[in-house]
């Protein structure tokens, strides 16, 4: 059967994925304080006028602005000083003509005030009266009522990622708990005959388990929750009634290749009888990574990644990490911020192929340098000796030495 | 006192505090599996090598590669099918010459084998023979005992960030737990007689607490545990009493200033009252957050931020979160990825303060445009509606529209 797919770019991947995908985001609530990185899964309507009262935006003098018109440092304006606004309180009283307050940043205007003087243009001649050299016009330095936010408007549409910032206009706006979309949660399966678990001593011909928990750790920061399956034995019946598991308790199942030969195909058919539609893709161009699964059942994406574990974190931080986001209603992130270096060898690649290549990076002069990592096993220490990763675009024969270069941070 | 500081800038600022800071780091044991994002606390070497075996990198035949010289398409060798060496056991014969065994990638060679011959180059002839079209030479297409990592070779410096790819690598060496340096709690206190606690209903006059929010994220996200103080009165015996409770209980106190005109003298005299140095500067040359105050007592940081929340994300963003970095003794990131964007109108500023200005990213044809958003009250919902913020350097007078311009994501 896989030998009818043809390869298709990760980005064609991950469309054809959510294109065929039907699912509804399930919900729940929490307190805006514990809700930081978590999506919104609903719109987000302002209570309440910000500003709620005309504020200053400066220390200095609530005044009526005409009391002001024309005053000059050397023709200064007198006004009379009635009252200090404390902070957090209504003033108790209002201005009259001539008259002045002293007003503190966030303070709250008095009846009358429509300007503050910045405390900068004025001078205290004595207790009861000060000089304003400056006029003002009316609304200078002050907020009215809802110039920040409007009562009623929208504040954040459904699919807002939560960061520092909207946690606190949440809390701004007295809206101390929300509703996010639940954390998806991935099902880890490990295979191969040769894997052991790390707390096992290895015989001869076995290696430890890194899959689980390099995907784990990738999960856990993409925003979701990884639950591992262990290692399960490279035969049919075993590997499906733990995929079928999986496939029930979680909303994305990762099945992780054994080194046999008709692993592959074991996955395969696995995930076509899990239900319909199957695999819908198998392999991406893309390097490492290649021979990579992508089928969907129960409306649940399922991923079959290479078990070399480069190409498995290559895989899942291109295809797993969007899943994530895209099952939490999320907007995928348009923007990926990267560090310019200059490389400092030649990369060869073929056309047709997105190269991810790890590189180290170094300073030298306030030049940035990016050196890449080549190990002859491909194994899990070309990235811990990276810094990040450069990618080689698809149309690109190879990359050439001292030329520009963008690099992902890991 | 205050009077007698110069405004230094944020990279000053930061060196000057961490010279002046003796402390040891507290570490603890974890579990290598929930050791992501901390840092480690010791040097690890590798028990093992690694590989532990002699392994083919390849699908294909193990063979001695003496046997396979000369072999070419058109002159094929032919060499004798033994067996199949299972995945995870040591193979339980030895080569004899001109044998070859069937092996998987990752599978363990025989005795005698010295290559791998890629299953490409070969053709099956019988159930126990195989033609050879091309010849390997010793060690291809194999990887040695600790070709790798060397057993007791240093894989991981202390003050390493464990990344998925550093908690795989841990995984693979057998070694499930690791010392990590303690997550720094930084206490969090927050001042204004005009501020509330979210969850009431606010008079005129008053405003919700934002910043004990913002920053909670914000140390979340930079590997801190925050501690919230709540919201202290405006007087010094209040806020001394909780600023000690806090600079004892804490690895780095916060003190929010209030809008009081008189606030600033007062967190600098408890600072200097909590114990010495106490304050060690005062003015930082950036905006929004000139206002900073920081501080040494304990040999804990004490920072006193601008209540302003956006001024107080900045400073937190560029002082607080490599400090939570530096007392776990991790090495100071030095590359900090961005977006490269073109700059869709002017940006005024002074030489001799570096400029954080949000900006908002939108995409037209392929090119990225970075558009400034001012907001007259300099609030939190400025935040909320930017992607990331630029920074116009230091010795800049501003940026100008259609340039270049480096924005880094919130």
């Amino acid at each position: 059967m896989s030998e009818f797919f043809t390869l298709i770019s990760p980005e064609e991947a991950f469309n054809k994925l959510i294109s065929n995908l039907d699912f509804d985001i399930k919900t729940h609530e929490i307190a805006t304080e514990d809700a930081y990185h978590r999506v919104l899964s609903e719109d987000i309507y302002s209570p309440i006028n910000l500003p709620s009262f005309t504020k200053s935006t400066m220390d200095g003098y609530a005044v009526r602005a005409t009391d002001t018109y024309g005053a000059t440092t050397s023709l200064p304006t007198y006004l009379t000083l009635v009252d200090e606004i404390s902070m957090g309180t209504k003033p108790s009283f209002h201005l009259s003509q001539s008259e002045a307050a002293l007003i503190h940043t966030g303070g709250m205007l008095p009846k009358n005030a429509d300007a503050v003087v910045m405390i900068e243009n004025t001078q205290k001649t004595h207790s009861s009266e000060i000089e304003v050299y400056q006029s003002v016009s009316i609304g200078e330095n002050i907020l009215n009522i809802g110039e920040d936010v409007t009562k009623s408007s929208q504040i954040m549409p459904k699919g807002t990622l939560l960061r520092p910032q909207e946690i606190g206009a949440l809390m701004a706006l007295g809206i101390t708990s929300v509703h996010v979309s639940n954390k998806p949660i991935v099902g880890i399966i490990s295979t191969g005959d040769e894997v052991v678990h790390p707390s096992k001593t290895i015989n001869p011909g076995q290696v430890r388990d890194i899959n689980s928990y390099t995907l784990s750790a990738l999960i856990t920061s993409a925003g979701g929750i990884p639950k591992r399956y262990g290692i399960i034995e490279d035969d049919f019946d075993s590997l499906f009634s733990t995929a079928q598991k999986a496939n029930t308790e979680c909303d994305i199942v990762l099945i992780i290749a054994g080194s046999s030969v008709s692993h592959r195909d074991i996955t395969s058919e696995i995930i076509n009888q899990l239900g319909d539609p199957g695999v819908i893709l198998h392999g991406i161009t893309i390097k490492p990574g290649k021979p990579t699964i992508v089928g969907i059942a129960q409306n649940k994406p399922i991923f079959g990644l290479p078990g070399n574990p480069v190409s498995a974190l290559v895989v899942a931080t291109i295809l797993l990490k969007p899943t994530i986001s895209h099952l939490q209603g999320s907007k995928i992130a348009n923007f990926t911020p990267t560090i310019a270096a200059i490389l400092s060898q030649n990369i060869p690649s073929v056309a047709g192929r997105e190269d991810h290549v790890p590189v180290l990076l170094t300073t030298n002069d306030n030049t940035v340098y990016a050196r890449p990592i080549f190990g002859k096993s491909n194994l899990i220490f070309t990235l811990v000796n990276s810094t990040g990763k450069l990618i080689v675009p698809i149309n690109s024969t190879g990359l050439i030495k001292d030329s520009q270069v963008d690099v992902h941070l890991y």
